[in-house]
């Protein structure tokens, strides 16, 4: 999956992408679309997410939609999913009065906007009918407006995509129904045609919308999003000439190891201009290139900046801190025994969700040996973006 | 699920567990087994996989039971689940002719045995009708036994385990049909009851049938698969006083860290029959403890009986050097130099598929600052376990 531009208030987050869409629905999409974003006459359009299951397939007393991934409730993750629709205008989550105070948590520390919650039923229908509930009424003290399409989806779906909601709340404001189950209705439908008679509008889905139940989702969801957050990398150096000709020779390492990964590089320089506009790319993954510069000056520059920025809580934020050794200037001991200090920082910079690592690449005077060492560098970076842990921050590979 | 005793000719591997047999189908179990393992004349039983599929849906142009998990074909995972069941005799495997010398490939290099190929048909029922006349045919030259039972078992579901397949070949011998659907009877059931006029048995299977079908499929079985190979870390150290020492606290730390996990330790010096011991009994990590002794003699011994006793033919072996460094004798950046040899070391075994780092941990006089250090340790062991990463091998942590 492609990263897009951001959408919608927040933290800096991967943005949709409308795939796939053509004819009559594409057209029907571009009309809805500019009528909201000039906020004209738009159809108003709601989400209710009935999240009060308790998850007893997955074999763990936790219910699903609150097992952490990469150390983040999954309703977590469909939360930023709707979120990043601009035209939802509200989110209705429905959970069980003991999980109400974990949830107003998850919405505080990820800062997730346009959120109502609702109590849950003692069924899924019943939770969802709170939620209709809760939008119908036009209380002078609701702050949610009463919307004219609702779309009700899995707490537990989190990889729903922009344009799969936008069909199926269109398919709703032409077929004059007013919620769809993106399940393929099993249960939904049926209750519309046996209750109110009315065929509701199938809309096909993609392998997307899949649902966690097992713990083995979870494992996917995990892979997935790191997959995901791994797809561009920004190295930075300073605008020198020794650290550019190395920069570069690593950007070029880098884009061979991970040919299908967005390698952008950028001088630390500019620092304040150009590291807003790669946070705003959302890029979870910087190489912060350090040779003629006292160490971990650039590399202390970039973590400030990313302190400042928010970028680290939805996701965790991989930083190398990337150094060079020329034995014959400086012992290979001495040099490590300086690097050292990066477990302080590292500690320190754990607690943000920031994930930083060091790396001493040998710099020799050959430079067919210097390209090696390069290459295995690009090795290590690559592991060390991919596995996103958090057991290894403040250690120092030497390439 | 727990490691059981090995089963079955061919490289170790996890056992199986018969697990939640209740009732008739216990005793049923019990007297079936017992007149297999007593060579009475238990049903014969062989399996037939259709594996000639193209695995549109997976995205990527290699079919998804020869996708690579831990670097594995996927198929191979479904032979193992197989061959460690002593009961089925025979496994015959259709695959389609452009495939058949990567398959002969992989049964050779992962030491798969009683497997015969047959070509696949054009459909999967043609497969599986291929299957069953090599089956059938009592040619003198032909190594298949005819069976009484067979089970059809798709290649892309490799978590089967023997308590299910025990289960459906005893309901199978008692109903007289001569093979089931384990995918709950879409299709063959209903081919069965059309022109057989047989109502075949459904009988309950687990969700660990679950089949390979997408990309997010094959994340899930390798981190099962990689969870599952953690199961167990061996500590090895020499029978000194102050190895023991540290090496006990060492033990203690990580069975904190993973308190799931079967942590065990023992000497190197009876190497040869405690080491054949353990990798019986299936265990992947290792730990190998270095205080006194000359560096990396211990972990050389264990590599040595490691390269010797083909464990790591089915799934990768970490192994973790762990070192002492107590600053005061010799300096921090001595002692990594002198570490640092471990990258040939690493570079050598990492062809054999064991993966091998090293760890530095500080050795104060101060006890407590000690078990910190030790604790450190332990995070980073327990996360190169985990990780089980081809990226970082020969890499020198420190704690």
């Amino acid at each position: 999956m492609e990263l897009g531009p951001p959408g919608g208030a927040g933290p800096a987050e991967p943005g949709p992408r409308l795939r796939g869409l053509r004819g009559d629905d594409r057209a029907a999409s571009a009309a809805w679309l500019s009528e909201a974003s000039a906020g004209r006459r738009a159809p108003s359009v709601a989400a209710v997410l009935p999240a009060g299951g308790s998850g007893e397939r997955m074999g763990v007393p936790t219910p699903k939609q609150f097992c952490p991934v990469l150390e983040r409730p999954l309703i977590s993750y469909t939360l930023q999913a709707l979120e990043r629709v601009c035209w939802i205008k509200d989110i209705v989550v429905a959970v069980t009065g003991e999980n109400m105070e974990v949830m107003k948590g998850i919405v505080q520390r990820y800062q997730h906007k346009r959120i109502s919650l609702v109590e849950a039923g003692v069924t899924r229908h019943r939770s969802i009918f709170n939620g209709l509930k809760a939008l119908a009424e036009d209380q002078p003290n609701s702050k949610l407006c009463r919307p004219e399409v609702v779309i009700i989806h899995d707490a537990v779906r989190p990889f729903v995509e922009e344009d799969v909601l936008l069909k199926v709340a269109i398919a709703a404001k032409e077929h004059g129904c007013s919620d769809y189950d993106l399940e393929f209705g099993t249960e939904c439908l049926q209750l519309a045609l046996k209750y109110c008679h009315t065929k509701a509008k199938l809309v096909e889905g993609s392998p997307d919308l899949w649902k966690v139940t097992y713990k083995r989702d979870l494992y996917a969801a995990e892979s997935i999003i790191k997959e995901r957050i791994s797809q561009q990398i920004c190295i930075l150096m300073d605008a020198k000439e020794d650290e550019e000709h190395v920069g570069r020779c690593l950007e070029e390492m880098l884009k061979k190891e991970l040919n299908h990964v967005k390698v952008t590089s950028g001088a630390l320089c500019h620092a304040g201009r150009d590291l807003q506009q790669i946070i705003l790319e959302q890029c979870y993954n910087f190489v912060c290139v350090n040779v003629m510069t006292s160490d971990f000056e650039e590399t202390r520059k970039l973590l400030n900046a990313l302190e400042e920025s928010n970028l680290s809580i939805l996701y965790p934020v991989v930083v190398i801190s990337v150094h060079f050794l020329d034995y014959k200037l400086v012992p290979f001991g001495q040099k490590m025994e300086h690097l050292m200090q990066i477990k302080e920082f590292a500690k320190e910079v754990k607690k943000r969700n920031i994930l930083l690592c060091g790396l001493l690449i040998y710099y020799p005077q050959d430079e067919q040996k210097l390209q090696e060492s390069l290459r295995q560098g690009a090795t290590i970076i690559a592991t060390l973006i991919k596995e996103r842990s958090f057991g290894l921050v403040g250690q120092l590979m030497v390439a």
